[in-house]
């Protein structure tokens, strides 16, 4: 009996999934049923998920052995009662890739001052005043040193920023100047003068940069977030960014998601809107993700990326 | 007899470099009349220079054994007919690390279409437009592999960009296709979606990228330009991107520097202007390469960075 896979990720990415899923399991030599619909749900052996696509109600799915999210992030799902199965999250290899450039690209925008200079097309020379010190003297930290927290703390280090660290667990990572807690998270924020922000979304981490800890950077510092918008709280950013202590923030990721035509952060001089597309999942290589698990699922073996439910992540 | 250095690289430098020399030449064990003023020319031993500084005339510095440049590119003395001396140029770590700085942030700024967000404040969430590629489907090209150009090319190969290089002499660097000659450089324009220029300004660099030239390159491709100004015919660059042809190009430096103020590039839409900061000599680690070049001239050993005068770099 082929194994059942139920595309449940949005109609609007089957058809960009459907070949490189069909691909990636027939190279592990998996007998699948791959569809984009399951009529008889508890026929189902495995649910492919993206958070928006059809499937709210897992209960029906009673012979499920795991639901692979296509997404890194999975707060939306991890807290659904109904879900009773195993869930992964998606470590992808163009994922990560995505990211790193994203973060590199807006960390040297802000450590070169390139908007300075988009917006001074003047006429005037000011060739003093926009000489940015080197890399080596602006130290960036990086919430979060997971996945991609790891990936883009290691391309920024090889670009000689100073790198801090902040993790959940204590970490040990060459170049890399770890910290973990309460004291570390202050340490790290008041040496930091670009903050990037790469932790999901948990009870923990929700209204993390609050007023407190936004005022322990050094003044003018920049924050740039591709994590999930609620680990800012938006007024406390938008306070500090009108008194100063923060200089810019870069912001990919909101509480409400399109941002509405009207939020403030779209006409604020101080903030850069992009709109979640700090990195994608890329279907050829989550694909290879997606089919390895399966084929972990039958053999019985440990999933990869397995989500861990008590801490949200 | 102290060795008499003449620092004619303009007064207002010589605030910051009087000390990191005076410390660089004292660790080499060099006995140094270190001084901005040289009353008798004849009694010079070494010229610390610069463009701009107060010596035009070289020939009363009949004792003097090398002319040691502050700058990387010099062809603003190179063929000046009263120089008969050994003459240097400037590699300098920290040179090279604002260099690299430089081009990486802008290459990625272009890569990642950073100003399309910048100037889209405007509330529209426009996700499917604007999510770019990874870093390795974008080729980038690499003009002149000296010491900047090679450590730009290795620091955007280990983000992934496909780097094409091209050099007078033939080159093999692991991780880049290098080219040479007129077929090599039609070769890597006609495939690179971003080409930077980092040659040195020379006989055979000058006018180099012509509208046929500029033709070569996809449609919309982007030309960074931290060399010289008239590597690139301005009239046929204008008309390129006026048409398309080229999508944006960002300068650092000009025929004429400051840019002057009515100049039909600050104005260009398609036009991002750098007052010449992509990369500045840093006094302490310079100092050093100096104070070397001091030892190996009064030791009778082959100069550093020494220009090849019949080649102009
Ligand atoms: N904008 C986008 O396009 C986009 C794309 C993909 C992902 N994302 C976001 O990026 C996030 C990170 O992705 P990832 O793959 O790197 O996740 P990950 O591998 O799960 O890493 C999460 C990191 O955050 C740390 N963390 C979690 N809770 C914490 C807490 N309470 N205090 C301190 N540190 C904590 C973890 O610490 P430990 O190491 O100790 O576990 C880990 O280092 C995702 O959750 C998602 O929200 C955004
Ligand atoms: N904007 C700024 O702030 C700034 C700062 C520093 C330097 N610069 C500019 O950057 C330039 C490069 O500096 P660098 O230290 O890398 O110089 P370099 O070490 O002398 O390297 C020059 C490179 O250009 C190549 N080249 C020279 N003539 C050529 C020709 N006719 N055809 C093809 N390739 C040619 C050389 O080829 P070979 O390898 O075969 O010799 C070499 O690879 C400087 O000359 C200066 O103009 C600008």
């Amino acid at each position: 009996m082929p194994i059942k896979v139920y595309f449940a990720a949005g109609a609007e990415r089957w058809p960009a999934y459907r070949e490189p899923l069909r691909a990636a399991l027939s190279e592990l030599g998996i007998a699948a049923d791959l569809s984009d619909s399951a009529p008889d749900p508890a026929a189902v052996d495995y649910i492919v998920y993206a958070p928006g696509g059809p499937v709210t109600d897992f209960s029906p799915y009673t012979g499920c052995k795991a639901v692979l999210s296509l997404w890194a992030g999975v707060e939306r799902i991890v807290s659904n009662p109904t879900l009773t199965q195993p869930l992964t999250r998606m470590v992808d290899q163009g994922l990560t890739e995505g990211m790193v450039e994203y973060v590199t690209g807006h960390v040297l925008r802000h450590h070169l001052g390139i908007d300075a200079h988009i917006h001074g097309q003047d006429g005037i020379w000011r060739q003093a005043s926009l000489l940015p010190p080197l890399a080596r003297e602006r130290p960036v930290a990086m919430l979060g040193l997971g996945a991609l927290g790891q990936a883009c703390a290691a391309a920024l280090a090889a670009l000689n920023f100073p790198v801090l660290g902040w993790s959940r667990s204590p970490k040990s990572i060459p170049g890399i100047d770890c910290h973990s807690g309460d004291t570390g998270l202050a340490y790290v924020l008041s040496r930091a003068e670009i903050a990037v922000l790469l932790l999901p979304l948990t009870a923990d981490t929700r209204d993390l940069m609050t007023a407190g800890r936004l005022a322990l950077m050094p003044e003018g510092a920049a924050i740039i977030n591709p994590g999930r918008g609620p680990l800012i709280d938006d007024a406390a950013l938008l306070a500090a960014l009108d008194a100063g202590q923060i200089g810019h923030a870069t912001l990919d990721v909101f509480r409400e998601e399109p941002l509405p035509p009207g939020h403030p952060f779209w006409a604020h001089p101080k903030i850069t809107v992009t709109p979640h597309i700090a990195a994608e999942t890329r279907p050829t290589t989550a694909a290879r993700v997606v089919a390895e698990n399966i084929r972990r699922g039958e053999a019985g073996e440990p999933l990869l990326h397995r989500v861990d439910r008590s801490l949200g992540y």
